[in-house]
């Protein structure tokens, strides 16, 4: 007998979900929840959280488990509206603390309920996903000191270098090193000393991308979560880096592939040795693609070379990438580290201030009209004409002397 | 003397005209509909039924007598809001479905009506026009079998293969051609078994674009009807060849121009014979462009690029076609069908999943923020890596075989 | 002692807000103001009226302030809710007609009000900013006949020509010129008898961006309102050239640096003199960028290509920006005039209506969809099909005449 409830009816039921989650009783969300219950979460949230999760226990265990994991947080509810057919619109907030030593939380967010035979059968979730990527980031003096195992890390004068040090794989990602570049971009994200981040590999190779005799232990059915455990702090680290205020170069060689090559992407100026070989091969392992690769290819090589590179596994060498405008410019091997540093080195020593105002300017360009464009110009140029090192710049272009930056 | 209607005289005023839609009583709705009545329908619509529709009589007979001709379809109103300035938003769905064979249809829509005079004199439709086009594709097993006019077209071991079939007329696309190539591509949409798709055209070129024969005996006045009775199928070809799960290959040669070049878009590979001309064409015309070509230059050429080919009618030989970007390689004509082939063979025998949702996200990436790219690959990774075509090819990777795929 | 107020009292104050607007009554706003109070305005905003302003103080001066001065506008609130956390909605229309013989003003606008301590705290605004944009753009006939101070303009024949005329400074572009510029752009928008426009430089160069010997003069603190006071204008004119229905040529030699190229990005054709430099220059003086260089660079070159231009100051010379896209061929320097001339008398003397109706298709077409891109191709194909011009080529193909085109 299909059982039907009224509007108050579903806005207690939201008010009990809210209270279950809030204190962790199990069973009354199990109760609450229909065990077709879908949900929908919001895409940009950090850990890969975003996506949809099938079942009353998908959600309880990988969406909300999985955030109790990191925060320390809870949902208000605000306000409740029946909307006409049927389902419930709460709005609220979440407020809390990250674990960790992160920071502070308040978003808010709207949920909409579905409802069928008495219980809960759905959640759509919408939530200023930015507040929840910048609360998990822990503040810099909170972050731990690390013994690092799969990568060097060190900052030199205002220069930050990460090493891939996994030499004997190729710099193939494994879970460890997923989270421990997730952990140092963090980390060149919260410390302001930092101007410029340098990116390396150790060994013959910048990196092979995922690493396969990782995932080829995994038992039937494991091969998914496995992914997605990796993929979630890797994906964090890109998201990290690409979202820096200060520029980041990255000096490629040997075997660049995979999932990989984000780490190239979310650089601003890439060298590359003369021995570099790109190439995905996400296709040959049946596989399709992560590490960012499906959103800047189309913007950098374009729809029809993406689609070789992808469907037919085309390799390219330094110069074609080059040519397709992935790569800066070519250096013979030996040359590498020393070019890619002088070039790092130069840039920490820039105006740092305008440098990520254009990071930001390029990063939000492709989403913008022209006009919004034109307007976040005239804002950034504006805040970077007030500092020290534009009117020192400007006093030092028209005496002829050689500018000096302090990066403020 | 100007007429004015109360708020409810405004929500009875919409209840006629739904109760007019629903059983077609035209004179009812030209009591309704104020002569300078102004229509806005959803642009994704299928069947090029998105746009403006100015005056009562291009809505009744343009918007909604085209609908009737594809749909057996109701729009059910559901709730009425008169707004702050008269206007009535009216929140309902559209139920029913495709003729032909077609799918069920149910989709929500927002209607704003605007009053003038007693009349209703606007309608700004808002609806989930995927849906429309989703029911608008007719299910496999209701194909009519067909015996192509402009066509040849076959499937063989998973590769479909269609061939533009007028090479006395360097196989311009006329009306025929337009609707065989909207049924063909829902053939391959909705054929399970079909892996890829292989693009020729038979004779001496690919395709020179739209039939100007055809349209150089439109009478006065005709010309604008005549071209958007073939867009309209032909754009949603196009539309329906570039949502596919499956690759495509395109071999194009000799003139491969004007609005034909859609068909080179959609394609993930496209192969150039050394005799291929690529030309726009439609400025000399004192036209415009349709065939998909400005929402594809821009993104595949750029933006100075693309006004080059329109404004000063540039050709672009098979080699500047690949430095543009625009095909991938060159082969001497005579190895053209055999090097597609081959191609488009080795595509039909990959990871057919895999390939589906590497299109997807190619297909998304470019309105896509970094963050929400980021998650949609992580949630494509995670099927495909429940595929037994990845499982097996990692076995087959670890092992130093050669992977077989099956496409599932 | 924290004042709160209850919803009647915002909505008083919010009258009270409007009414203080509509007088000029500066110290009702200043009773009515937070000091702290801060103001959203729409990024779209003519005149670089969008962005953020921090306190009563700026919103007042520089906001509603620089409103004044050009519009003669009343904000007519029509509705005021309440929200749930207590801020205030109003909906409401701008009315009025710009100063200077500009158009009418019609707009919707949606407040969100903030309280505090009793007083209005913030502002964020949103409204239809194209309509602010057309009302500022005077009519053909109030066009003032104006003596040029950095410019030369002239229309002969359908085709206006633009020269840059700072030759001593190298068309460094100072507050003068952004206004010329502003004005001459406007000027091309209004007079329908304009067919094609022509941009050129005398002297030297094309131009070297802003001038820096007249920002170098500016004193303490002074630099960040004196670039927005140059920006506003010059991002107007910008954006008025890429919104001209049609067609603008560049012809560029010499240096052609910083935010100058913006006068290169618009134009639909670019022809480089072999002597030509391009440059940003921004990174040496320690400020961002403006001239729309970041939305243009990244769909132009690449984000890995607009990288290395601003944070390494590379220089491109002729050839290097035809084969990165931003140029489309070069010339020799003495006969880079005749032959930009040509191409531009060319262009005047084409099909107008249609090269509109694709630059408009272009410019869409970056943030559209497929589907509504195929939607707009079918709308402006149907409506070049009825000009004379497209009727008259097509009878002149099949007859095997040349055409000619009248623009109508």
């Amino acid at each position: 007998m299909q059982q039907t409830i009224d509007d108050a009816g579903r806005v207690e039921r939201a008010r009990q979900l809210y209270d279950a989650l809030a204190s962790g009783d199990r069973s009354a969300l199990d109760a609450l929840l229909h065990p077709d219950f879908v949900g929908h979460a919001t895409q940009g949230l950090p850990f890969a959280l975003g996506g949809t999760y099938q079942g009353a226990h998908a959600m309880r265990r990988e969406f909300w488990g999985r955030i109790a994991k990191s925060f320390i947080a809870r949902a208000q509810p605000e306000s409740f509206h029946v909307l006409d057919d049927g389902r419930l619109l709460v709005q609220g907030r979440y407020v809390g603390e990250a674990r960790n030593g992160g920071g502070k939380l308040d978003a808010e967010f709207i949920h909409i309920l579905c409802f069928g035979e008495g219980r809960i059968t759905g959640l759509s979730q919408l939530t200023d996903s930015e507040r929840w990527v910048q609360a998990s980031q822990p503040a810099a003096e909170a972050a731990p000191s690390v013994a690092w195992r799969t990568l060097e890390f060190e900052v030199t004068h205002g220069l930050a270098t990460v090493r891939l040090n996994r030499p004997e794989a190729h710099n193939a990602i494994d879970a460890t090193m997923a989270e421990e570049l997730c952990s140092v971009a963090q980390r060149c994200a919260n410390d302001g000393a930092i101007r410029a981040v340098l990116l390396l590999g150790n060994g013959k190779s910048f990196t092979v991308g995922g690493d396969l005799a990782f995932l080829s232990q995994a038992k039937d059915g494991e091969l998914p979560g496995l992914l997605r455990a990796m993929t979630g702090p890797y994906h964090e680290a890109l998201r990290t880096f690409s979202r820096l205020d200060v520029p980041i170069v990255a000096a490629v060689h040997g075997a660049t592939a995979g999932g990989g090559l984000g780490l190239m992407y979310c650089a601003d100026i890439v060298v590359a040795a003369d021995n570099t070989k790109i190439a995905l091969g996400f296709g040959a392992l049946g596989l399709s693609m992560d590490g960012s690769n499906s959103w800047f290819l189309p913007r950098l090589v374009g729809l029809r070379r993406a689609a070789e590179l992808y469907l037919e596994g085309r390799v390219l060498n330094a110069a074609e990438a080059v040519e397709w405008g992935l790569v800066n410019r070519v250096v013979p091997l030996a040359e590498l580290p020393a070019h890619a540093l002088a070039c790092a080195e130069r840039l920490a020593k820039g105006p740092t201030r305008a440098y990520g105002e254009v990071r930001r300017l390029y990063r939000d360009a492709l989403g913008a009209t022209l006009s919004e464009q034109l307007g976040a110009e005239t804002e950034a140029l504006s805040r970077t004409a007030a500092t020290t090192d534009a009117t020192g710049a400007i006093a030092s272009f028209v005496a002829k002397r050689k500018p000096v930056f302090h990066g403020r």
